[in-house]
């Protein structure tokens, strides 16, 4: 799509060369890891090379490392037969099973009350807030800030933490629970015994060998400073938008953030109404997170944060990535600002 | 691995060269499927795109398809919260739901006593094996059936059918629930309510269209009489090997059976000893199901078809595909004979 501006990272990230390059690779390798024959063995050495891609990226080892089909699948493994204590902030794949009760303060600090007993995320996908995790924390879903921000779950002290490809530019439908050595769950899907019997299934190679290297990418992406650049492009976004002089809110401006992601609220001008705007006008963003399509709800994380449905309502979230250019940045609040004086006469 | 010859098709399946163009194709959406911007639009058209394929190719409509990572995700899926009647000729997935007592006779069938409270495959991963569905089955493990012989999911008159890509063409990691239109099933893995809410998380776009340019390859081929030849190749085989003057078994031979699907049994030489050593001389075979590598087991299959351990334990599969030639076939059958008399001596 020529002249399109993405600016949609936290709900999907472009794939990197280096995941499509591995992918293809992949794509030659005919055995079925489980087999023993020479193209099965193949298959498997595939696997755990990307399983060992992902764990050192993560600061975890390999042994730690479940792949599951994505970040859904995995806290569906880390939460369904247990009741943690969560936080409406959760992503609505942790709150299914939360019990979404933990206080939120208004900077979307999450007041945590027994560690062992609850689930809470490193990064929020709409605010990119993020929070301190208290050690021996049951869960955390650690999606957002894979990738995004330096983080090795060794030090983290969570026993188990959710993550997925598609956001740091490997490919959707491959993710994994990574768990504290020691720990364990029971499987949910059964079968072969794949995973140490912890998720069956033929394994999806073609994806796990994406999501090593995409990892794998990620990792020294962060360490030259890519995220760096990054967050000066989200400054120059915000400083722009508050010198227009509009009545604009930027959510958890104040709060400890990821460096991509900025939440803005106009109040009086509904988010999708902005999202269809700007599609128009060539660029992607969202309204909050994305969910499956078409269904319209005020943010459930804005309004723990305080704010009331005229403001949850009127929210969009834009979200960067390396590959975007101040240029286009520039165009997007010239844009935006456009749009937003054509709507106020 | 050049001089190889792959003869483990009902392991795996090479990818097809159309599913592999549709996932190049899929890697460059950028978008999310959930998201309402034309990237997002994009994805899903791809996803539904794909879907109208597979539900084609499988003689089911769209609606009824829901993609889940594989077969084995399906069963759970369809399974997880219910017990139904199975015979242990099940594939693991399915047996680790079911209560395995179903009687089985010595060619391979099947009694069922109430179909709507009972799972049953089309046919058997190890044996090729068909079985008569009765209508109303509950659920029918038809992955190694899809694709190789003719198969309309509505005349089948099965409530659920399990499907998986690999085992057709296309990629691992992708697979389907069919479920017949007024049924439904409670999601197992929750959240963003994609699949109409029956299996949340980010779609595998890349992995569903290569299933759905795999599909309509694989019943483009079957039309074209492609698995009419190899079956002419397995009777070649089976003729080859009954005429070298040894004591082999050739399972289910008697009974309808895939056209691609042998199951040799060579009393005294343990299967397991048979596939290094043909490994080693260059062929692809399996001793059984593939399972999570390593184990080595008694079939399971073969034991309820009143095979004792010396026989069941001394069984090999060589299972075909359109791509195997007959001089391959030739040269398998030298091998075996060559390895078999090595071994007598």
């Amino acid at each position: 799509m020529t002249g399109r501006v993405y600016l949609d990272w936290n709900a999907t990230a472009p794939l990197r060369p280096e995941a499509r390059a591995a992918m293809a690779a992949a794509m030659d390798v005919v055995g079925n890891p489980s087999s023993v024959h020479a193209e099965g063995r193949a298959a498997k050495a595939l696997v755990e090379r990307a399983r060992a891609q992902v764990a050192t990226a993560f600061g975890a080892s390999s042994a730690d490392v479940v792949f599951v089909s994505g970040a859904t699948e995995a806290a569906a493994l880390a939460m369904a037969r247990r009741t943690l204590a969560t936080a409406p902030v959760e992503h609505e794949a942790v709150a299914a099973w939360g019990d979404g009760t933990l206080p939120v303060d208004e900077r979307g600090g999450v007041t945590v009350i027994d560690p062992a007993a609850t689930a809470l995320q490193l990064a929020n996908s709409e605010t990119g807030i993020l929070q301190d995790l208290p050690p021996g924390i049951a869960v955390s879903d650690m999606t957002q800030a894979f990738g995004k921000v330096p983080l090795a779950f060794d030090w983290t002290g969570a026993d188990m933490a959710l993550i997925s490809a598609h956001k740091l530019g490997g490919p959707k439908g491959i993710g994994a629970l990574v768990i504290r050595r020691g720990l364990d769950v029971a499987a949910q899907i059964r079968g072969g015994g794949q995973e140490m019997g912890r998720r069956s299934g033929t394994e999806n190679i073609t994806g796990i060998a994406g999501f090593g290297a995409a990892a794998e990418a990620a990792a020294r992406d962060l360490e030259r400073g890519e995220w760096d650049r990054v967050a000066e492009l989200r400054t120059f976004l915000e400083t722009r938008l508050e010198d227009s002089g509009n009545l604009t809110i930027l959510v958890g401006k104040e709060s400890k953030r990821l460096p991509n992601t900025t939440c803005i609220i106009t109040p009086g001008w509904r988010g999708e109404t902005q999202v269809m705007a700007l599609d128009l006008a060539g660029f992607a963003i969202s309204a909050g997170s994305a969910c499956s399509s078409g269904k319209v709800r005020s943010s459930a994380v804005l309004g723990a944060m305080g704010y009331g449905p005229g403001e949850a309502d009127c929210a969009i979230r834009v979200s960067l990535g390396p590959d975007v250019t101040q240029e286009q940045m520039a165009r997007f609040v010239e844009t935006f600002r456009r749009l937003q004086d054509r709507r106020r006469r």
